[in-house]
């Protein structure tokens, strides 16, 4: 059946990436970036990627990035575009998204794929969708883990259990980014993959466990995708929109389903970074000693490691390894990649004094 | 006759001071520039510490600073500033004001004084000065040195030997930048003193010892002096300058002379410090962990040491122990207080495809 009718493709694009400021700014958020030098963005990235795969693409948005997103993706159809009056984080934009897809079919398979990844190797990665739309046909609320490549702690983790016969695996639990240790001593089990936060599930079940987890969020949602096609959209939006509960889909539907065995994992073979911190940038980024991201020609560095990104100015390191330094017209970044989980706490320093920095 | 007719005061007014890059620059060297925050530049306080002692004083820079050294001081009278068409190091610097002096009053005392250092104490430093011109009228090139406050590689030496008749010490010999073993062998003795860079001797003393030593050089500075209230003067500099040796006087006199027993010292007992690098800066600068030139508003530091010289942008540094980051229009500068004395060499990088950020 999903086959025949194909996957809806859900992408909320939302977050700032503090971690990656000042590269990524409240008005020019991380998906909205390219940040491997390619000349396409991460959202673009994300759209050529899934345009082969989806039946349609829906974008959930802010407000604020509503134009920037609709530049970006000129094959965006206008009524594919979810314009969130103000950030109620990703279950209410997924909610909604399976909500409206639900009216005219409501065992429609909708997959979920963040606009701020980077994926390499997009055959193994259509091959993983596949697979969890299959999973998510048969009923289970489906994510794509990926063999965990080192102890991070800068990811959470999926601890997988038996096969089903669907050919997905049977997830246990979710858990949140572990200590070194914790991360350690998942390695070694061999049951644990990193979540890359991808969710694929049939409209109709998401919404029936959203029903039974958080029936007031499930309900204005769905009075909401009632007014759509009205004339009482905007005042619906306007009046219910700022009531709905703000949670992520992993702790208001994928934790607790787990423990109930409604969560499905299926194996992605794919290369694949969240860029949550410039170290991952430094990871990502080819290049030798020192990665760049912008014009080389800006940057000259002797006895130095680490990534630095272009601004307009000539950028000249001596001396520091592991070095990050963001050169952006207004704001200067000198840390190092050791640090990079900490740029979120830093950034917040200005917020009083110069809020227009963030 | 020296306390009579008092000091002729001569500041060259040169060199680039390439280990301050991006702060200094080719056209905007490190003595025009406010190194301490202060609202005047080194050029200036060297001006305004030298004013109550000199009957003259005497500016020699290259055309490139004419402009800017007239306007940091306009009590600066326009025939004591000598313009050099071209750099030819200190030792034609001073000759030449020692030549022109010389013509109406031959043993006239000079005082050599760099425009680029920062000193604090201005009685001790005025007490130096006439101990050393007491000295120089006594027929000595003297010196003024200071004792060692660490064993730095960063500056020159002398050897003190024993007290002259008029009180300053008699110089055995200098000494280049050393190594740290070095510099603590010499520290151990307690017969080192560094070396601050100030001649203070008679012109008809200085200008003996050029004519014995580089009788070509002492010549074509003698023909400029003679021509230089005629019509002449600017073809006879065109003529000669650029012929003139390049040497520094502690190459041409000093050196030569503290072996022969011409060369004396006094001892500063003044805060001094000739600001070579941004160790220097740092260790200048008042403040806590890190130091700001410029605009404290404009930085936001975590787990971070060291010296920040900020532009027109914020500059938020975490975890980077020793940093020093220098934030100008078009140059930025990332490295650390243990390689500031190799600024100069990752500046030269920039030569040929940037000659503009010189």
């Amino acid at each position: 059946m999903t086959d025949e009718r194909g996957l809806h493709v859900v992408i909320p694009a939302g977050g700032v990436g503090t971690r990656l400021w000042p590269l990524s700014r409240s008005d020019r958020p991380k998906f909205l970036l390219d940040l491997t030098g390619s000349g396409r963005t991460l959202l673009q990235h994300t759209w050529d990627r899934l345009a082969p795969l989806g039946a349609t693409i829906t974008v959930v948005t802010g407000a604020r990035h509503e134009r920037q997103v609709a530049e970006q993706l000129p094959d965006l159809r206008p009524e594919h575009l979810i314009v969130e009056p103000s950030p109620r984080d990703s279950m209410a934009a997924i909610g909604l998204a399976a909500a409206l897809r639900s009216r005219r079919e409501p065992d429609a398979v909708l997959g979920s794929f963040p606009a701020d990844h980077v994926i390499e190797g997009d055959a193994e990665f259509a091959t993983a969708v596949a697979e969890a739309a299959a999973a998510a046909a048969d009923g289970y609320v489906c994510v794509v883990g990926l063999a965990p490549a080192r102890p991070s702690t800068a990811y959470g983790y999926v601890r997988a259990g038996d096969r089903l016969p669907n050919g997905a695996l049977q997830v246990h639990r979710f858990t949140e980014k572990p200590d070194e240790q914790t991360a350690r001593s998942y390695l070694a089990t061999g049951h644990f993959l990193w979540n890359a936060g991808m969710f694929v599930t049939r409209a109709d079940v998401l919404l029936g466990h959203l029903q039974r987890q958080l029936p007031l969020l499930h309900d204005g949602l769905m009075a909401i995708a009632e007014a759509w096609d009205t004339v009482d959209r905007a005042d619906t939006l306007a009046r219910i929109w700022p009531t709905l509960t703000r949670i992520p889909i992993d702790h208001a539907i994928a934790e607790p389903l787990a423990v109930a065995g409604g969560m499905a994992c299926v194996l992605g073979t794919f290369r694949w970074d969240d860029v949550g911190d410039f170290a991952a940038l430094a990871r990502l980024l080819p290049g030798g000693d020192v990665k760049v991201l912008g014009e080389p020609a800006r940057v000259r560095t002797d006895d130095s490691t680490g990534v630095i990104v272009t601004g307009e100015r000539a950028i000249t390191v001596l001396g520091v390894p592991d070095a990050v330094v963001v050169d952006t017209p207004d704001a200067l970044l000198v840390t190092t990649t050791a640090h990079a989980q900490r740029v979120a706490q830093i950034r917040a320093a200005w917020q009083g004094a110069r809020g227009d920095l963030l």
